[in-house]
């Protein structure tokens, strides 16, 4: 079982992620039989799935040849920018490490599920897979080696998610390419100072770094003709009192980060109000990491 | 009385900044007359001093007019990657602070002094004047408007200062030319990837993590030729168990942290052998904000 969660938080783009309670997946991973190597997906093709496909590659990268079933139950809406995909192949991954006994520690854990991204969005992007694997909030610190850090902050913050009815297709992948291949060295700089506003502001729960951490001035700005309504909710929210508002990693969900002192009902009911936009609202927790049950 | 500082910390480009104790400048600022407003140094042009132009600046901005006289006594080398025109400029404005009683807030004293650098190097970068006028560890998290945070950081680092005898006309200008203007959005993302493990290493007192941090790959990179020795002097201080390293602000002046457990003799050593390079290495520590004392 692996939670969703929302990449980026911001200026963290690729870097960043928090992991939610509020959605899960559950991934099921059976040994067939030994002596070669092959993955089954019920109900798929194995090669297009996250979760079969980081099986796949982990089962080979260790030399192992067995044949193993993979069943996913999927509780996470997919390709709305909430982890869905990350989520499968962390539980796979891990369950295949319980399974095998392997001991493979949380980075390798990480870097097997990451390569599961490819089968979805085309590019292996470690930061959903980071939170969905280690829970909390999470950075990659570094990709070659792959290092995932926990990062400090509050324990009482509460995770407000937007989740518009809006499924484009291969949004992932259209989503990165809109991201700017080269920026200026001041809208760097200008990035990198929200990104110590926020880490900062999260490390001493300083409400207001957080708030003006959260705001991004590169991929969010790039990516805004595919979420229009994003501008109307984050007003809202930050008129409700919320601590800081994103867009959840390659959108159209917004993560709203909320405290007791934030009026979620009067950010629920605005959002109902915007025209154009038909979302759910979920307030939930930040979630934990993967957790594996064995069954015999 | 202002400390010196080391900008950057790697890759927090006018963002990051720390001072430190060893070295510091004073600044003498008196009323002579009123009536009118005249700015005079001793022994110089007010205009092209960093002290005294700040100075200037932060009369006109408060609307006072007053002749002062400014007199700096500098104990910063100066040109050398120390912040020694922003000290000289935070001592300045706090002084004159205290003498008209303004009680002009830290963020917006880093603003005046911050003008003061224009004076010395054509471009008003706030960080070495944050880390001089707060003390300790800074960020600075927002320009417009001017915002400086202390960022967590362990109290028991020492800094090593390797200053080269080595002057260059005009250094912090030009050092400023070679930073590039446009970067790749990967080049981006791998520094704030190193952002972060700095800041989450400090606030939880990681030493890998801001030993990773501390290298930088785009400003220390793109100036490597101002300073040739820096690879080798980065290599023995790691080698003799610095916490890390960099090129502090514009260099030509190397940043190495330490701890009881780094063999800053051995780097000391270490540096008298590095061909080519006359340098003095001194051990100190993170040095306090600005003091004002009033005599009458």
């Amino acid at each position: 079982m692996a939670h969703s969660s929302s990449a980026n938080l911001g200026p963290g783009f690729d870097v960043l992620a928090v992991a939610h309670s509020v959605f899960r997946d559950e991934v099921e991973v059976r040994i067939l039989g030994e002596g070669s190597l092959k993955v089954e997906l019920a109900g798929g093709d194995p090669l297009t799935n996250t979760a079969s496909y980081a099986v796949l590659k982990m089962l080979e990268n260790l030399g192992h040849k067995v044949q193993v079933e993979v069943r996913v139950r999927k509780g996470i809406p997919a390709g709305l920018g909430l982890g869905s995909s990350g989520a499968s192949a962390a539980a796979a991954v891990a369950a295949l490490n319980e399974l095998l006994g392997s001991g493979v520690d949380r980075n390798t854990l990480v870097k097997y599920a990451m390569v599961g991204e490819v089968a979805s969005s085309g590019s292996p992007h470690p930061d959903n897979v980071a939170a969905s694997v280690v829970g909390g909030w999470v950075a990659v610190t570094s990709v070659e080696p792959l290092k995932v850090v926990s990062i400090p902050a509050p324990r009482d913050y509460l995770l407000v998610l937007v989740v518009p009815d809006l499924k484009l297709e291969g949004k992932t992948k259209k989503a990165r390419e809109m991201v700017p291949r080269q920026i200026s060295m001041e809208d760097h700089v200008e990035s990198t100072r929200r990104l110590t506003s926020l880490l900062v502001g999260l490390s001493s729960g300083n409400r207001e770094l957080v708030r003006e951490g959260m705001r991004d001035n590169l991929v969010e700005t790039a990516r805004l003709p595919l979420f229009p309504f994003y501008p109307e909710v984050r007003k809202s929210a930050l008129e409700r009192n919320a601590v800081g508002v994103c867009v959840s990693g390659a959108g159209p969900s917004v993560l709203i980060l909320a405290d007791r002192s934030t009026d979620v009902d009067g950010i629920r009911d605005d959002v109902r109000r915007i025209s154009g936009l038909r979302a759910e609202v979920y307030l939930t927790e930040v979630g934990e990491g993967v957790k594996v049950e064995v069954r015999n």
